[in-house]
């Protein structure tokens, strides 16, 4: 049975139905060199289309960039509580600089709160030399060069709503011509 | 710095102060056999202590049962979204069946509501025989053959406070003696 909508127009009614902040929150597993995996929670800043990818703002100097060195494969889990849904991606990472994406940086830094461009300069001695410290701007102006971008270009979704019963499950694929194919399976 | 509280005493305040459904799931991610990392969200159920381990149920048929038949390794991820707190599990997986542990499957199967435990007869065509088919009792009021036990032995927490700046970070590490030292580090 082919399921009547697609995972992007569900997740953009997630998305417009979530009202809480932890909806815009999501679960970021990756795989080091010893093939143990690391899971940490990551805010959802904006999905990209052609290819399909979620975007994550992140420091150079993590665990889960120096991950994606090694191993490229990421597995993004989101619930909804609130509609009590879950998407599971299937994605490749890539690491996104300034060396070739400055404009999306410069995007994202500047949608940033204060509180958190800080965060990339905590337990920094030397943060003022990224800087121009002649007194004029503001010092968080600019992104330092630890920021990055954490593009996941999204490979499958498993699609899971609990919110009646019984369950829905649909697997949707991608094809190799970068349509997407959906099926229902067993919850 | 010594921090002041346990992990354990972190957990079961985290716990007592979460008043919505949401607090009592985590993800839970596990490696294939291709260093390919699978997430999902799972109930907690309970913690043991000696050594401390979150249990969650599940069905042997599923994906991170099999994943951990070859890779034990698991990270649970786990964010309380009133108290603004995470808490990122490095433990080691394993399934506990009718052999040997019929006790601990008997007492979580007994807590489960009953659309709970219809999950695991979904798409299954001879349910019955696992049953007593005279028509005497409730046909789910004993578990099935599938259905198990995880156990997630904690070697590691990496707990993390978002609600206050500057947030707060320690990674708590069990010595060889089973006893846990904490310490602050740069979130």
């Amino acid at each position: 049975m082919i399921p009547e909508r697609s995972w992007q127009q569900r997740l953009h009614a997630s998305l417009t139905l979530a009202t809480t902040p932890e909806n815009r929150y999501f679960q970021m597993a990756t795989c080091d060199e010893h093939g143990i995996p690391h899971n940490r929670t990551v805010v959802f800043r904006e999905l990209e289309s052609s290819p399909e990818a979620l975007l994550i703002v992140s420091d150079l100097r993590t665990e889960k960039c120096q991950h994606l060195q090694s191993n490229r494969n990421v597995s993004g889990c989101w619930y909804f509580s609130q509609t009590r849904e879950q998407y599971r991606f299937a994605c490749q990472g890539e690491v996104l600089t300034s060396s070739g994406h400055h404009n999306l940086l410069e995007a994202h830094w500047q949608r940033l709160s204060e509180p958190g461009r800080q965060q990339y300069f905590r337990n920094q001695l030397h943060a003022s030399e990224y800087f121009d410290c002649s007194g004029r701007g503001f010092p968080l102006e600019n992104y330092p060069p630890q920021f990055c971008v954490i593009r996941l270009i999204i490979e499958r979704v498993d699609y899971l709503s609990v919110a009646e019963q019984p369950h829905e499950r649909i697997m949707f694929e991608k094809s190799s011509d970068g349509s997407w194919l959906g099926s229902q399976i067993d919850p």
